[in-house]
Order: structure tokens, then C-alpha cells, then sequence
């Protein structure tokens, strides 16, 4: 059963929209079970599921597939079923978290680099964004010759058409409508919300799975080089608030609150 | 008739090819008649151009075509003609002569500027050279909007495949090739040479052509985007050395020198 708080909470972030299942429960099990061992019992994740308006049914589905995919393994323990990341579900998972978790920004320093255009340089997208094809703004500068280098500052001034390649339109957007949510969230939470640990691991999940769906669609770059429609550092600065100020319940407790609850 | 020395002048700065006469007559011109009303006689052009190893006859059909094209018109007074630039011919002149007679680097600032792909810009060639389609060493910052602009000095380290942009091969070959020549000019000058204003008034063409040639193919921009290849410093430098210690004999002088010279 959802509560109220959550039911409302769920609503600001979600838009009105489920989030898809499937990608849902990656962030799950990163958040909750990305420790070697660690197993999540079908019974919380039921209930996880539930605060975000996910049916049982669809949950199952959502498993199989994660299962299928190799993301994720599952044992049977008498009559009931727990499951874990598998160690490449695991990998995905402990690589994107710096991201994700991270309270400053991925990058305080960043490039212009120009590659010389008749011989093509390959680097790694995650600390960069082409700006066309032999331009990078990139806080890694790569290990290549023949590079013009300049360095870009918060003084810099980036043009429109640079800045739309490092976040295009729709994530941008994504990260107003983010920002103006947990602005909505934090309002209805309160300056001192009393919530349980197993509310706090719902909002703690929801904010990290929508927050991951925005800041890992661009690259490890200083807010300076983002476009102006970037509310990136807003919604950074307020997820990690909540996050630091809302500890991970552990997975024991969880387990425990839910056995205990009079919810279930 | 030519004297020993210019006649080794001569070799030394045209490498033994005998200039173009019609481009170097647009020098004497630009050299010695680029005020309103002066004329040169027709003695002094074949007097000039025999220093230079022309033919009269060569002379006579360049002298058809530059009047011709535009940039020269002629008139009779008794047995003999005068030439003078016509408008047209002595602003072309005008427009050159900074570039080709300044001491110093046409510029000493430069900036690389990067335009929106999308949207063409156009820029005075004569300031700055392409790098690519939107990317442009410059030493006057084009009043355009959605440009990234970034200032270069001296400690940039510009690329081969950025600075090749500004100056081509066989441009700078032909720096280096000058600038030898000019140091095979100073030693065989000596320390205080002795000349006659007519020798004077030959090696000074003779170094503004040459000059001219290579200076005029390079847009204004600072000596450090150059290629490494470039020697133009070293020309432009020798160049000047000579101009100034040699200052320019007049027509009236030069014409008088002429009628009463025993080698005519």
C-alpha cells in the first residue's frame, strides 16, 4: 500500500507517469544491492515496487527480463525467491555511481580540443562531447598529438550551438522539470519530514533513478559549458541534499521493517 | 648595360630566373610612381628593366598589357613617352604598399574563432586565414554573433595542420629561399656599400618585388601562427634593414642620374 506522503511524493517526481519497470529496479538494486552478496528479498522488492504504483505482475515481467539480460540472478529459499546483481549487473552498476551520487560536479576543468580533421582521433565519450567532427570540449585531455588546446573557464563565452552538443534540448528540459520537482518534493516533505526507513529508501530510489536518467545522458563536463537551459546543478545540489540528509536504510533493516510493518 | 654587382644582386634574389616583367614593372611602378602625377620615362623603364635582365622588346609588350589591363596608361611628349599609374593602378598600389613596406608584423594579436556551422559567416580575407569551414585565425574579431572566440600568443601551441592554414608550402619555402638570398645580398654588399642611386633605386625593386611576392600571399596575422617553416621575419627584417639605410631616390633625381650617366 502506498502511503499518502509517498503517493504524493511519487506523483511530483513521476509526473503522473510510472517510471518504465524494468529500468526502475536497475536503480533498485544499484541503490539497495550493488554490495557483493547482497540480496533483495521478493518480498521488498514487491513492496518498492508497490510505492511506485508498479503492479505485481508487471514486477515479474520486469524481472525476467533483467534476468534474461544478465543483469541480475535469483535463488530460491523455501517458498520464497531473493535476488542479486550479477558481477557484470554489478560492474554497470558501481560504474555509474560516482555520477549519480557524486554532490560536485564530475568535472571542475574542460578543454577545447581540435583534432587535426584528416586524422581522426578516437576518445572516451563519457568525459567529453563532440562539438562537430574534429572538436571536443573534454575535462580528460586526451593523450594524442597534433591537438589545438584552449582552456574554458566559467568566463568563457560558449555559443549556443557549441553548448546544445555537450546537453541536447530534451535532457535539458529534463533537468528543469527535475529541478522544479524536487523543489515541489522538498516542500511537501517539510523542513524536518519524519518518514520511515522504508520511505526513505522509496523517495531515496525514486530520486536516484531520476536523477541518473538525466545526468548520465551527458558527459563527466563543468556546469560552465552546459547550456543556459541546464538546471543540472540545481537538481544535483538538491538530490544530494536529501541524500545526505536521509542515510541508506541498510538492506537488513528494510527487510526487517517490512516483516514488522503493519502495512503488509 | 648592367653593372658587376647589381648583376650579382640580380642572381643572388632571382635565383637566377629572370622575374616576370609585367609583375615586376607593377613594382617599379608601386616603388617609384605611386604619387599622383608622377610619370616615368620610358629611358628610366628600359634602363630599370635592362638592369633586370628584360629585353626591350619583353618590356614593350608588358608595358601594352598593363595599360591594357587597366593599371597604367602612357603619353607622347615629342620623340619619347612617360607611364603613369592610373587611378585604378595606383590604388591597388596604395592598398599593398603597408603590408609590403612595414617593418613590423602586420598584426600582433590573433584570435582562432569558431562560427555556427549552420549559419556561414564571412570574413576580410586579408586579416585571417581558414582553418576549416567555421574555424578562423584572425587578427580582427569579426562583428558577428554565436561565435566562440579564444585569444593565441606567443606560448600557443598551434598545431602543423592549423598553421599550414596560414601559410602554404610553397609560400614558406619561398620565405626561407628569400631570406637566404637576402643574407647572400648582405655579404656581397659589404658593411657600407658604395652604390649610385640608380643602383639604389634597382636592388630596392628588386627586394619589394621579391618581398611583395610572398608577403602579399599570407594574411596580416602575427609571425607566432606561422608554421615553423615560415622565414618571413627574417625577410620582412632584412627587408626593412636595407629600405632604411637606403632610402628611396627621387624620380627627378633618378631621371637626371640617367641622362647624365656615361653608361647610357
Amino acid at each position: 500500500m502506498q502511503s499518502e506522503l509517498i503517493h504524493s511524493v511519487v506523483k511530483h517526481l513521476t509526473n503522473g507517469q510510472p517510471p518504465r519497470v524494468w529500468s526502475l529496479l536497475v536503480t533498485v538494486f544499484g541503490e539497495l544491492a550493488q554490495d557483493r552478496d547482497s540480496r533483495i528479498s521478493g518480498l521488498l522488492l514487491r513492496h518498492m515496487s508497490g510505492q511506485f504504483g508498479i503492479k505485481p505482475e508487471a514486477m515479474r515481467v520486469a524481472l525476467h527480463r533483467l534476468r534474461k539480460d544478465g543483469w541480475i540472478d535469483s535463488e530460491r529459499s523455501g517458498r520464497t525467491s531473493t535476488y542479486f546483481l550479477t558481477a557484470w549487473g554489478r560492474s554497470q552498476s558501481v560504474q555509474a555511481s560516482p555520477r549519480i551520487y557524486e554532490a560536485h560536479p564530475a568535472a571542475d576543468r574542460a578543454w577545447l580540443v581540435m583534432t587535426n580533421p584528416s586524422r581522426p582521433v578516437k576518445f572516451d565519450d563519457f568525459t567529453g562531447a563532440w562539438i562537430s567532427s574534429n572538436m571536443l570540449i573534454t575535462s580528460a585531455l586526451p593523450d594524442a598529438e597534433e591537438l589545438f588546446v584552449t582552456s574554458l573557464n566559467a568566463d568563457t563565452d560558449l555559443p549556443g550551438w557549441m553548448t546544445n552538443k555537450v546537453c541536447d534540448d530534451a535532457t535539458a528540459r529534463k533537468s528543469r522539470a527535475f529541478a522544479t520537482a524536487l523543489g515541489a518534493t522538498k516542500q511537501r516533505l517539510g523542513a524536518a519530514p519524519r518518514l520511515s526507513i522504508l520511505e526513505v529508501a522509496a523517495i531515496r530510489v525514486l530520486l536516484v533513478h531520476s536523477w541518473r536518467r538525466i545526468i548520465l545522458k551527458v558527459p563527466a563536463l563543468p556546469d560552465f559549458v552546459f547550456p543556459e537551459t541546464w538546471h543540472g546543478a540545481a537538481c544535483r545540489e538538491r538530490v544530494s541534499d536529501f541524500l545526505i540528509h536521509h542515510p541508506k536504510p541498510s538492506l537488513a533493516e528494510l527487510e526487517h521493517a517490512l516483516t514488522t510493518s503493519a502495512d503488509i
